[in-house]
Formats: structure tokens, sequence, C-alpha cells
């Protein structure tokens, strides 16, 4: 229960440290029959690791994925399904100075107060290297999407105050900002290349939209389908805000305007406009579901920064490491999982509800 | 687990129908000892109940609660404390013209869409008058907060495009806009009552603060902090959007004035700055923690809005019943409620590693 | 989480004390389109409630149920069903001695000293009286399991050493013992009625039947059917064993004499023996499922006993009060309720698995 | 949910298949600072894993535990602990005449009804050798458990009949059987040997002491300690009844006989006798909790066995493979493993009460 589980039906439970021997996650609950090869799973890996392009940390890890349980010629079984991902390329030295005092931003001091003991090696358990589970396990939640034809499409919405104003689907993957505007994507670039030259770091905002989920997903009063998302995308590491279709725009606005005008289209029930992100009531309405998530700069700067140690004395830190002057564009596939395994989940409860 | 439970070891199960008996919650997990009277709780309900001013809804519920359970002489058992509170003003004519249409922005749609049969009667389940349930256990988990030094202060920072500058706590409940402003109350109050004589509503941002919470809240990973309470925030019907701290301006902040600097405060450590909302990995650092939330305007409106009824057709509806042109002032309690419920339930988790 | 919630999709949540306003239960989770009267519920009350017959306590309790919620137009609507039993026949002054001391084989010690404070009227939530609350909610399971063709039958097996021999399903509900064998009736309540008049009381077996069930219900590991089963049978009060199948006489057989021989029935698959109870490798068979219960003597008795008191001082207590000589035959309805909640959850599980 | 998963606060997650590449278990919620080293986990291992003894299968896994998160400088950080055993000694072609036929007496065709695929080799999901993570995990809890001054002790009572008249805790170890009572033990092992030389096999009964629980663990109506235990106990395999302190014998009790009197021991609470066996409404009362477990006899005998393969035709099986005629001697540190899950749960469950 406390804090690396997720999920109702289909169960996922994360473990591992940035400088132990691996991470992993168990997948619990995942329907039987889903074809699932290694291939799958590290497609994703790949858009995730480290070192994949020249504005993401140079630390250079394969993140390769091994399937220890729960698919069987070539098909998921039902039973759990374990996947390992053994660390690499850690260096554990380069943390050895900041054993005993607390990096700004970072959850150095907060693991200390809530537990008395921390593995201090890369921020343990509270890297970000946890996400590589997260987005394994996405894997397997998206190829039962498919199967159901649920897509999901994350990409960059804003780094370093330049937005993308075009979404080209075409784009995203063409440039390392993970960008869907051929035109903002040289700026963004500029804009962490800037960051990274300057010993700092930039924040962002991630767009994800699923297509294709189906009316009924998500369940009354606590676990309306934006309380699920919003629990799961604020539990990545650098979220600071999230939003379902037009957000904190619609503090602005009138009912008048936001409401959606339903209408019947070949004989589906539909709204023209998508204010609510295809959310109402806290069940999916089979418009796109829409969400954003604002993502703070890294903690990790090279800078000089004042703070204090375990002693309670103030001194100054330079953080050597390897780190990203920018998460977003490696976050993209990480909230596309989060938001797979949260669809997932919720179709599987509602198949509950259809099989009546 | 469909929904009407929220908590890991504090657990609230609301029940009820805005047209039917009554509504309800239980609540597991309450420590023993607290003192606990019927005041307590009608105070926080006579904050939430329609009525209250001239800016929110006519209709007049006194909601009154009985505790049914779990308090003896005066105090919480720690069995399950069970309030009740019965409907009185309920007019389920208003919706007889509604029986078989889709309101525009309302869950009539999804939840047939889901279930098959719905309670038609003023949103039935998906009533905001749920929320009732969530402030009385919310006063509840409020007491046992108090008993460890935590507060927990909500108010109107935005109503329709007008926002609080200046948050002078003694002003909150001085105006029904419950704008902690006093030169923006009045503005607030204004645009409410301009969405009502147009037939039409606004929305808004309510931002809380919780002082005096120990480091240590929140759980890595999945349940971190920011998450658990996003969870319980944008299950509150009209909210699109939620942040911490900074929130989505930390989007576009460097991480070198993001970074909030430690220092020691007189042997405690503090942050110079708190844009982390007062988490760091996700977990509380022992500054005031900070969430706001966007609300859309409702979705009740008087004036006349296209839309398909259940056999398809295009039809024209106008929403008699007796609605809120604004819901953020009414929400300040039950968003108060919900943040109070999640650090309850933190605290108690927390209690499992004090102990060790 | 503290207890007083049960079940995985199908949960319910009871509330409530023996002398304090009523007890209830909420469930969520109750598929929607269930036909349901508060006659289906009362029907089953009637069976567990005081009073009933000569060989029960006299308190005389009308067990009333209303229901709060989650039925509309007859049917269940999917939200939460919330039932409340107010409570009506309390003499909390029978129990005014009792207050500091603590009686023999009751909770009042133990609650004491987890919880630092409690109701020390009528055992308070550790009473008998909370199982009205699961009678009702397994009356709301019974409904939806008769839909899906599974009929669930108790009776009573043994009480103060005579068993019955022979199970007529007939005969159980025309003697107050609930004994399925007429020539064993009369010979258990000779063993109550002489109890009673020793100012003692006696124990017995109940067993549970399930017809019906399709294969396929539990799930691996620790979710297995039985442990399912096992957890809600042992979580009544006086159930101090439980067996499934042949059970504890499985330990003396060999493996040639337990395996059950499958063959083909009209193109189903069955088994000519049914020693596994209708479970193997913890999911059902399509076999009827067999489950027995051992119910120790009710802990009230009129024979004084010595005890210790609050001071730590040993002293004599004599019980007045109204108590039950045996439990049995009352807690056949309950036994029956708890099968029928796990199995209803089980069914809806398995509907995630059913609609692939 | 599907079953993978056990406990609250601490919670087990177990993955893997007999013939895959491993098995293994995700702990979370194990306080931090509980020293812990691979021996402490080994060793446990070691008195499960086939092949320890002439009475076992002959089949020889060294069943190696690799610690993969969750323990730095020694000490456990409060972090998720993944431990992973590789298989080793695996012979699939052993099965290749089962891949379409259901054994008697064992999981075959229930997995194939309730998932339509299934790992046919070697049981797969549903082999006793998944309790191999559970004794790795039951290790760990064992380790927090001894810092509290719990022990926990099981042994077999009973194998084909023959039943250990003495408990003498030196003598358990001592013999294959892991019998306390040296005079039963030779029986017990002719008992084992004479099914082995038949193609038969034969069940039993382990016992499981916990000693120095404080009271107070275990929670009130559907989470009673024994309902905890018993869920649990019934989880592993074979076990077909479970019984708590005097068990089914209670059924033939009177209440003056049952009730256990208590009295001030040195300023302690205690009772005289101990029919309850440490429980006293769902609630440790401080004395030995006492557990009994009957398991049928294995499944898997070398006999001919009359069936039906996945075609619906009669036939005849002879399974050979490498099997136990008696599993009751590897199932003791399994039930400890369990007893001892539950028990660290309900005491990191109480510490929230504790603090108070």
């Amino acid at each position: 229960m406390p804090g690396s589980t997720f999920g109702r039906i289909l169960t996922v439970t994360t473990f591992g440290e940035s400088h132990g021997p691996g991470i992993g996650v168990v997948m619990d609950g995942a329907p039987p029959g889903i074809a699932l090869a290694v291939e799958d799973i590290q497609k994703e890996l790949d858009r995730r690791r480290p070192g994949q392009s020249a504005i993401t940390t140079p630390r250079n890890e394969k993140d390769r994925v091994e399937i220890l349980s729960g698919v069987f010629d070539g098909l998921s079984t039902g039973t759990p399904i374990a996947l390992l991902i053994r660390n690499e390329d850690k260096r554990s030295s380069d943390y050895d100075n900041l054993k005993s005092l607390f990096r700004p931003g970072h959850a150095d001091w907060t693991y200390g107060a809530k537990y008395g003991v921390r593995d201090w090696r890369g921020s343990g358990r509270a890297s970000g290297r946890e996400t590589a589970a997260r987005v394994a396990a996405g894997a397997v939640a998206r190829k039962f999407l498919a199967a159901r034809g649920v897509s999901i499409l994350g990409y960059t919405r804003e780094i370093g105050g330049v937005r993308a104003v075009r979404v080209d689907p075409a784009e995203i993957e063409k440039n390392p900002a993970r960008c869907p505007d051929p035109e903002a994507a040289p700026l963004m670039i500029a804009q962490i290349e800037r960051a990274r030259a300057d010993g700092d770091s930039v924040g962002g905002i991630v767009e994800v939209v699923a297509q294709g989920c189906p009316p009924g997903l998500g369940d009354p009063v606590f676990d309306k389908l934006e309380a699920l998302l919003g629990h799961a995308i604020l539990s990545v590491g650098a979220v600071r805000g999230v939003e379902i279709g037009t957000g904190f725009e619609s503090a602005r606005m009138k009912g008048s305007s936001y409401n959606d005008e339903p209408f019947m289209d070949h004989g589906r029930m539909r709204t023209r406009t998508n204010n609510a992100g295809g959310i109402a009531g806290g069940i999916s309405n089979g418009m796109d579901i829409i969400i954003r998530a604002a993502m703070r700069p890294p903690a990790s700067i090279s800078r000089p920064q004042k703070t204090v140690d375990a002693a309670g004395a103030e001194v100054t830190v330079e953080i050597a490491g390897r780190h990203d002057p920018c998460i977003v564009p490696r976050a993209v596939p990480v909230l596309e999982a989060m938001t797979a395994l949260v669809l997932a989940d919720c179709l599987l409860v509602q198949d509950v509800y259809r099989s009546r």
C-alpha cells in the first residue's frame, strides 16, 4: 500500500533504485491472450532511455527488458507479467559528495525525514529512472488498448515558453523535442541548449490525447476518470499541474460557451466542441480525451546552489553527474504510459458492466 | 471499488442521490479518542449548504446531520463513523421534462451509457449534493488534524476573470464569494450576478493552503502527496485542473529560480521560497502545502441550449430548477474537506513509520 | 481499510454498534438493473433477527430495513446501495455493571487494549448485531446470484455433538434449529434447551452449499476461492474453523482416493466425487461449492465466572442480558450471506475475463 | 487485484511460473531500518526447497535468491524489496504429454476454463513452486517480527493419520518430517515412504504457533485476525481447512468450558487456558496464537488415473515428473511465512493506533 502499486483491476507494482541491481514492474490483472513480445516493450523503453539524443543526458543505458513471467507462447496468460531492467551505466561515485547534504529541489531531505535511512546514490527510489518500469508496463497496456481500438498520442506542447501552435502527429518523433509543430521544434531545442550552456534547466508542458475510448470509462464520485488520470500524471516526478480539456482556461469561461453541444453523428452521440476533454460527470463520453501536464525544470543544475547538510550547516553544492537540462521530451512516453495504464484499467472495470 | 470509496487507512465511502431519501458517508479508520460533536460537523455543512447567500441557489436545505455510529461519550471509538443527511427540499417534478433528454455539460448521457439505467432526478448520484457527505467527513478529519497542529484554509482566488490579489484570512467568510481580498470581492459578486441575470454561469479558481503539516506525508512513486491531492481535488464535480505550488507557471521557469533554497531556521529545515508548494519528491517538507483548482462554470444554465434526446432527436432544452450561477464559493469547503481527508490519511500512514 | 470493508469489485462497508442509533451497510459495485424491493432484504433479516423462536434470545427487534440509496424505480442503478436498520430494543442498563470489567470470552479487553476507548454497551461494534448488516447486503447479492443461476443453501450440520446425517432441504426452515435432518432436529433443540437451563451455551457446525456456480470463480495465488470464502466465514464472530469439501478429513486420505475423477457429462466436464468441494487450484470447477464452519458456544452465559476488572482486580461476573444459548441457527443466514457476497464478487471479477 | 497481491500496509506481490525464467516477489511497506542480508532469506528458502531430504521430490533446485531493490548498506530503506529466484532444474519435457489433458486434482482444467490459455508446463502459475516467493517474503517479515519480540514456530502435527502427541521444539528440524515428537516422527516417515512405494500420496496437518504478539492485532468485523490468517493459510495450494485454538473441537464444547478465564499475571492480563488461540473478538489478546491447517494428499501420483482430455475424450494418465508423496514437511516454512506476513502487517496497522 505505501505507494508502489497503482490500479484497481490492472495493477502495476514497480520496484528498484537508480543505482541498485535493477528496476522492474509486476503487472497483475492483464487480460489473457494479449500478443506480447519483448520488442513491443523495448520499443517504448527506447523512446524514454537516456542518451537517445543530443539534448538529453549523456548517460548511456541500454535499458534492456526481460520478461520474467506471465507470457507463454507469445501470449499473456492472465497471470502476473514481471519485467526486469538491469541497471548498467551507474557511477555511484558521482554521488559520494552528496551523501550527507540535501540537494535543492530534490527529495533527499524529505526521504531522510520520512524513513530515517535513504539510498543517496542518484536519488535512489526517487530517481526518474523508476519511470522506465512504468513505460514498460504502459507498453503492455497499449497492446491491450490497441486491440480495443484505443490509441494514445503524446507530444511536447511547450518548452521554455515556446509553444507548439500546430499539432502534426507525423512531426513528433522527427525532432528530439517531440514537438508536433515543425516551426516551434528548433526554438524549443534552442531553449534547451541555452539552459545547458548556462548550467541551468527549463520546464514545459506535455499534452496527451487518447482516441477511440468507448463511453463509460471512469466511475462516479472518487474514481472519476479525470481523478484517476490526475493521480497517475501527478505521480510522475516533475509534474506540478494537470488539466483536462480546456482546463484552467475553463475558470474564465461562461457556461454558455463551455458546455459542449451534443448532436447525433451517424447514429452516435458526439459533441460539436470538446471543452470537456472527453469526460462528462467523470465518465468518458466517446470524444477524444485530452490531458496536459505542467513540468517544472529539472532540479539538478550544475550552477552552485546554497543548501544545508545533514549536520545543519549551510553549504554550497555543485551537482556533477550527467543530467537532463529539460525532461519534457523524455517524459512524453512516461505520460503516455500512465494514461494507457489508467485507460486499460478503466476498460477492464467497465467490462464488468458490459457483461450484464 | 467502483468509485465511492477514497483513502487508504482513513477511508470514506459516500452514498446517496440528490432526490432519494438522503446522502451520507461511512468513515473507517478514524483514530479513537477524537472529541466529536454534531456541531463540529454541522458547522462545515452550513458553509456548503444551498441557500446560504444571495449568490447561491435559492434551494433551501437545512442539511442536518445525524451521527449513526462510531462516537460514544463524545469521543470517536476507532470504529466506523456513519453520518446521514436526509434530503428535504427536493422537487423532482422540476426534472420531469429531463427524463428522456441529455442536458449539455451534464452526466446524463454518460451515466446512461455506463449503466443502462439512471436516476434522472436532479443528476442523481452525479449531483453536487453528494459533496455534502464529503464535507461532513472532512469535518471529522479536520478535528483530527487540528489535534495534530494542522490547519486548512480555503478561499476563492478567482471568479469570472476577477482575481484576488491580497490574501487576508480574516476577510474570507465576510463576503459570500469567500474572497480573501476585500477589493476583489464586490467585483467577483458582480460577475456572478451578471451571469445569473444573463441566464448564464461563471467559473473560477479555489486555493487551499494547509499549514502545520509535518515532513514525511505522502509516499514514493504512485502515492506522492500531490498525486493523492490531485486525485481528491479532481474528483470534485466541476474541477478541470489542479496545480501545486507554482503549478503551470513552473513550466516557464528555470531550474535556478524554481529550486527552493534550504536553510536552517531555529534548528528546523525550511526553504526561503516555496515554489514546490510544500512537497519535494512527493513527500511533504514541512512548508505550507498550496493547491489550486480550476472550476468550470456550472452546466445548468437557463438559456435555451441545443441537445439530443434518448431517441436521438435534436431538441432544445431550457433548464428550470434552481441552480448556482457560480459554484466556486460553495466549493471552498468541499475542497478544504478533500484536502483534509488526504492529509489525515497521510498522517495515519506516516504514523506507521513514526513508531519505528 | 481498518476492517469494516470487504470485497474487491462488489464492496460492502458495514457500520454501527449494538446500542447506538442503528446499524447499516453501504454496497458499492452492485451491478445496475437488479430488481430490488425492501421485502427481498427484509425476508432474510427476519431469518436472522432475535426473538424468532423459543430457542433464541427473547430480545425482540423488528430489524426493519430502509433503502437509503442506489435503487430507483425498483432497480439497482449501479451506484452505492445504502441500507439502514435502526436499533430498537436496546436496554443499555443491562450492561451498566459491565462497564469496568472484562467478560470472559468477549472482546471487551481486546477492544480496550486496541483503542483505549470502547463502547461497552452490549459489546458495541463487536456485537453479533453487526451481522444484520451483512445479511441485508447478502440479500442483495443473492438477487444478483439468482439471476445468474447461482443458489445458496445453508443449514445446521451439528449442535452440541448431535449431527444431522440426512440433508433434506425441505426440512431446514421447518424447525428452529435449521436442521435438515428431521430426526436430529429435536435432539439438537434439546441440547440447546438443556444448555439454557444450565445457564450454559453450546456450539455447532454450519454447512453452506452453493449450486450453479460457473467454472472460473476465484483468482490464482492469494485470492483463491477458498481463501476468500475462508476470510469471509472466519470474519463472523464465533467461527473458530472453516473447511472446504472433505476439509480436515482430507489430511487422512490418500491421493488415489482424494483426487476427484473427471468425466464428460452431456458435454460438460464434471467429477464423479466432489472431495474438492467445487474448487481446484483455487478456482471453481462447476461442481457444488461446499463449506463448513465450526462455531464455538456463545461467550455470554449466566453462570458466575471469574474474571478481572479494569483496575486489575479479580472479580466474579454473572451476565444478565438476554442471550442466545446457541448461535448456530441464527448464524445460518449470516454464513449464507457471506458466501453470497464472495461469490457475487467473484462473478463480477470473472466478468472481466468473460468479456475478452 | 486479481490475486497476486496480499496485505494491507505490508503488501507482497508474487510473480512467476514453475517453468518460466524465475519466480519472485515485491514487498512494499516493509519498515525502514530492518537489518537484512541474503542469508536471512536463503536460510528459509533452504527449508522449503525440493531435494532437501529423502522423503521429498528428488528435483534439485538451489533456489538462490537475489535482492533486487529496497536494501542499502544492509538495511531496508522503506522502499519496495524485490526478490528474484531463477528457475533451474526444469524439465518441461516431462509435461509434454500433459499439454492437452487435465490431471485429476490439479488446476489444469480450471485455469483453462478461466483464462482460455494456460502455461501447461508443471502447473505454471498454480505450481507449489510459487510458494518459494512467499517464503522469501516471509523471511523479511520474520526479521521485522523478531525485532518486535514475535517468534513463529511451525511443525507437523499429523501425517497419514499419525499424530504428534508431544511438542518438543528442539526435535522439529532434527527429522525430515518436521515432527516435534521424536516417537511419532519415524512413523510419519514410514507413512510417506509407503505412499511413495505405492505410487500414492498422503496428507496431514501443520500447526503454527506465534509467541510474543502484543494485544491489539487484527481489526473489527471483516479483518479479524483469524479471518486474515484464514485467508493467508487457505491461499496455500493444498490446504483444505484451517482452525484457530480449539477450532472444530469448539463446536462440541460448552460455553462454561470454552471461555478462557482471565487473570492478572505480574500486572499483565492473561488467561488460564487458551481455547481461543490468542484471539478474542478478532483481536489478539497477548496469548500464543495457534493455527492448524489441514493439507490434502498431493494431486500428482504415479498410479494410472482416469480423466478427460481437451477434446472431451476419456483417457488414462500416468504422471511421470518428480513429485512429493507428502507436502506437509515442506509446507511448514510456507505456513510459517504466511503467518509472519499477516502478523507483520497487523503490527504495522496497529502502529497507527499505538502512536495516538
